[in-house]
This record gives structure tokens, sequence and C-alpha cells, in this order.
């Protein structure tokens, strides 16, 4: 006889240590295109992410014409764990998608979502994401068109991944790239840096820091929209995520032919996140961000594009934290707080995998 | 002193038993966004898909107009070996795409390719994967316009996934759908079904069987193509995958409210496939194809559908295997070789996870 409270072996699961009946857990045949994928599809997809175009469940979506040119990203998310401080996986996924498009110059208008699931993970958990994913893609007006699903057996997989590609209308006066940036032009960050890698740190390695630590996970194309609403014509625009503000500005050195100096006392760092860092011995401009903005602008628009983030909330606390010269060809330097110049060196990995 | 032809620890990683010098292995460093990164996309990445839109690697692509409306589609790649006999993951992913896109009544146009590398994979295999899409999506005419690529420690992922996003242009003549299925409609294959199942199925179990079994991994997109450019108005097409025809068919009926008689006697089987599928008890409606179409079309157009297929290289063993009816709404029914009808069940899962 099975020990009491114990399911029989074929229709339990084990997951994290706790037996879950079959019927609430993800079994490889939900991912197999057949009855079971229909189910899963038809309880928890489908209702969920309910629209017109999404509807006919088909192959492919068939989408409105777009007048003029389009922006196309993808990007997949493998974080760890899936729900952290701020955020989980699903929110992080809608909004790095609807971030990159914004930073291309586009008006994020469709995301597709392509789930690989392991096998044995409770449809609780499925659930949970989902509607973090329904919610994010409904407050930033981008439907969820098409999508796919993919079962793998246990440990092929850790939990849950996604891959969300994202469609964009080109605003006509996006002329966007580093070809565009110029010595003289300012570089702008719309808020503290690091919150996102370290809110991932602290809720991986169980840490407890002074303050609190949450992901910055925000959309950012209502913050960019601003600048161009108010005339503005940035040069450059890019979401620091994976190797932080650092990564960006090598990239851009790299690419422009340009140095960048950066300001050390003007980078805006929460104390939680300053204590974080420091206790750790890292530094924030190499800490991922996901709702933060830099922004390259000519030196005559710097003010009035510092006063259009500071005016939306989610660019309270932008700064100003360097230029652009030609002192020293792809470089990045840090003037430090007695003026003394260092080059920062460029990321070669990140202070902790998969923060995204 | 260490061991003979044996590299020191710390340098290096045993892959499938044999170790690899760090330098020929993917690291997670490679995807935390940084310099690591960059020298990915540089030396394997960029080179391989080197297009004008591809080039300048932001975080979106740009993209021309399309007129009028157009197709997305998604799909994640999971399938397990990664090379099997006549393909690899990365034709594959390349392929499903594109067929998507043909099925929906699109010419494909772009994709996107996002990677998830497990630590420690050879950057060989990578690069293996990495021609396979390249020569594929050539072939296609598909450039891969933006991508990502993530990598997870080891044992979060097994060895390497892809997501494929693709975009297309809607045909102008494509009225495609379950809706537009009438009674009378012929149910049309472009070929021999089950081989890309079986040839997993063989690859993965070490299997041999008699004769040879390849996956029919193909594009779709031309011979879709040869049916609008024959003025012929198909009503419905799908690419039976997993799930097979049999899941194809069960989706139409269920959507249609129709019946649908398949004909056994007329449904194209391969020696191989039809050899392997009676050892093992499959029945090759059942297993999923990757190169092969299922066309509804209207009675009157079935003749020349069929020869419109059989004049393609990919529709050679072309088989008009069935009819719509409207006796049992919502079955799928299948006459044996005696005459008598019975239910084709629908597939709860599928013979074999992780095919595609």
């Amino acid at each position: 006889m099975a020990d009491q409270g114990q399911l029989p072996l074929a229709t339990s699961f084990p997951v994290c240590g706790v037996p879950h009946a079959v019927d609430d857990c993800v079994l490889l045949a939900h991912g197999e295109g057949a009855r079971l994928t229909r189910k899963l599809i038809h309880d928890v997809l489908a209702p969920a992410f309910d629209n017109e175009l999404l509807r006919p469940l088909a192959d492919a979506a068939i989408l409105p014409a777009i007048e003029g040119r389009f922006a196309l990203t993808t990007d997949s998310y493998v974080v760890s764990p899936l729900f952290f401080p701020g955020g989980d996986i699903g929110k992080l996924a809608v909004h790095g998608t609807v971030n990159d498009l914004a930073v291309s110059g586009a008006e994020p208008l469709y995301l597709t979502l392509s789930l690989i699931l392991e096998e044995g993970l409770p449809i609780g958990t499925l659930r949970r994401v989902v509607q973090s994913i329904r919610a994010a893609a409904e407050a930033c007006g981008t439907p969820v068109v098409t999508g796919d699903t993919k079962v793998v057996p246990r440990g092929a997989v850790d939990g849950l991944f996604i891959n969300t590609t994202g469609v964009g209308r080109l605003r006509k006066h996006a002329e966007l790239g580093a070809g565009r940036v110029k010595p003289g032009d300012r570089v702008l960050v719309s808020g503290t840096l690091g919150d996102h890698g370290i809110a991932i740190l602290a809720a991986r390695a169980e840490l407890a820091f002074e303050g609190e630590l949450q992901s910055d996970t925000a959309p950012l194309h209502e913050l960019v929209q601003s600048l161009f609403a108010a005339n503005l014509r940035p040069r450059f625009l890019r979401d620091p995520t994976r190797g932080g503000v650092a990564a960006v500005l090598h990239e851009l050195a790299d690419a422009a032919g340009v140095s960048i100096v950066v300001e050390e006392q003007a980078v805006p760092v929460s104390p939680a996140v300053r204590g974080a860092c420091e206790l750790l011995g890292l530094d924030p401009l190499f800490v991922a961000n996901e709702g933060k903005l830099v922004a390259v602008v000519a030196p005559e628009e710097a003010d009035a594009a510092l006063a259009c983030l500071r005016r939306h909330s989610l660019g309270r606390s932008a700064e100003v934290i360097g230029a652009v010269t030609v002192d020293a060809p792809a470089t990045v330097l840090v003037r430090g707080p007695l003026g003394h110049l260092r080059i920062l060196d460029e990321p070669s990995g990140a202070p902790l995998p998969r923060i995204c």
C-alpha cells in the first residue's frame, strides 16, 4: 500500500520536492502539437492573450499593413529565478522586447511568444507567468499575435524559457545610430543604474542587503516617445541590459570611433545598490538594467532632454553622466571624484549569468 | 604533472567525454552581452549571416516597408539529436518557419534567429549549425536580419535550442482558412508521410531499419507558389509537423465543423517508413513531416492541383488522400482496404517527443 498522502508514482511529479498531480503539471505531450497541446492552448494561453489577430490560432498571424519602414527584434529570456523582486521572466520578456523596439526609434505594435517548458513544470507556475506576460503586453499596447509551445524532458531546460519577437512602426523622425554621434554630444541615463542585476543577484543568492532591492524592469516606449514629442532628436538610444552602461558605451565608442568620458559623481545609483556593489566589489556601470535608457543628444539639446526625461515617472532620477570627445578613439574613460581620468575596461562577461 | 594529452582542469571542458580547450567551447560569458558576446557575434554569427539589414547589429533590424498585409510566425526548435539523417536543427528551424509562412499564404521575406546555447557546447558544433542555417536561409531567400544569443549553465538546456521568427508578405489572392473549406473539397498531400518522425526516432534509438530513412525537411514556399501561379485557389494549406496529418485533419474538422474521410490506400508512405511503422506499431498519419503540404482544394481543382504538385520536385509523390463531407461533424474517418470506415483518433501526444 502506498504511504498516506503520497500519490501513485505514475500520476505524480515531484516538483521542487513537492508531489503535484499529473493534471497540474506540464507533460511532454503538451508540446507535441496534438490534443494536449490544443488543450493547453485553449485552457491557458488563448484565453489569456485573446485578441482578434491571435484568435485564428493559425501557423502565422496575418497583420494589417504598416505604413513605411518597420523594426523587428528578437530576444530569448532564461532568467533564474523565474520570479524576483520587482518582476518575473514574463514581464521581463515583454519589457525587453518593447525596449529594443523603442530604442530603435520604433513604436511597438505586436509581440510573438514562444515558450519552452520543462516537463513537470506546475501549470500554476505557467499560469502565473502567462498572466504576467498578458498584463505587461496590455500595458504596453502590444498584443501577442502568434506563439509556439515546446516541452522538453526534465533536465533538458531549467523550468521555463521565453522567446519574444517584436514588430514596431518606425518613427518618421527617428534617425538613430552610432554614426550620428559627434564630439561634444552629451550622454544621459534615465535613472539609477544596476537595480536589475543586483536584485537578481540578491534573489538568487538569498542575500539580505540593507534597503530594498527591486528590479527596475519597465517599458521605455513612452519615455522615448516623450523625447520625440518634445521635438528633441536624440542621436543614439540604448537600453543598458547585459553588460550594463559600460557595454553600451564601449560599443558606441568602438562603432563611432570616439571616446566617451563618464563623470563618476554624476552616475545615479540607489543607496541600496551602492551598498551591495561596495560589499561585492562590483561597479554599477557594469550591472544590468531592464528599465533604463542611455540617450546621446546634441549638446544644445542636453538640458531640454534631461528636463523631458525627469518629467516622466520612469525618468525622475535622470542625469547627464558624460560627454563624447575625440581624445582617445574607441575608449571609455571615467573621471573620478578627484578629477583623475581612468580607462573603463570593457566588460568581458557579466558579474553573474542569466540575469535576463 | 598532468597526464599527457590532458588539458589543465581550468581550461578544459569535458564535452561528450572528450576534453575541449576552453577557447573551443561556449562559455557563460559568451551570453552576457559584453566583450565575449561581441567576439562570438563578430567571429561566428555576423560573418555567416552578413547582409545589409543585419549589418548594423542594432537592437532591432530596420526593414523596408511591406506593401499590404503581412504574416508573422514564431517557432522554437528543441530537436534531439541536433544532427540527423537528412538535416539538423538549423535547417529544420529555417524550413519550419518558411513553411509556416508559406501555408499562411505569405511569401517569406525575413528571419530572426535567437540561440540558447549550453555552456561547454563546442564552438565547432555551433559553427556547423550556423552554416546550416545560413545555407538554408540563402536557399529560401530569407536573410537573418536580427538575432540574440543566450548561454545557460551546463544542464540548464540540452546543447542548443533555436527560435526563428519569420515575416512574409501576404499574397493578394491568398484566402486561406478552415472557414473556407466546404463539403466535397478534396484533401491532397504533397508526398510520402512520416519520413521526418521516423528518421528522428531511428537516429535517437540508433535503430537499424531496412532501407534508407531520411528526414524530409524542405522549404515549401515554391511548391505553394506553384499552386497560385497555376491560378489555383487552395482553401486550406498546412504543413503536417507535430501530430502528423491526423492532427491537421482533426483541427480542420473541428474548426470547420465538417468530417473528413481519408482513403487509407491512397496515403503515400515510403517502403522504409512503412516497414518501421509496422515494426513499431505506429500509424504514418500520426508521424511528423517537415517538408510536406496538406492542401484542401475545391473538387473541380483537384486534378489540376495534383498535377501541379507532381510537377515540382518536392511534390512528385503527391496524392489525393481524401475528401470533406458533412456526415459526422468534427470527425476524421479512415476508409480501410476493405471499404469499412473507422474513426481516426485525435492524437493526444506524439509517438516521441522533441522531433522538432
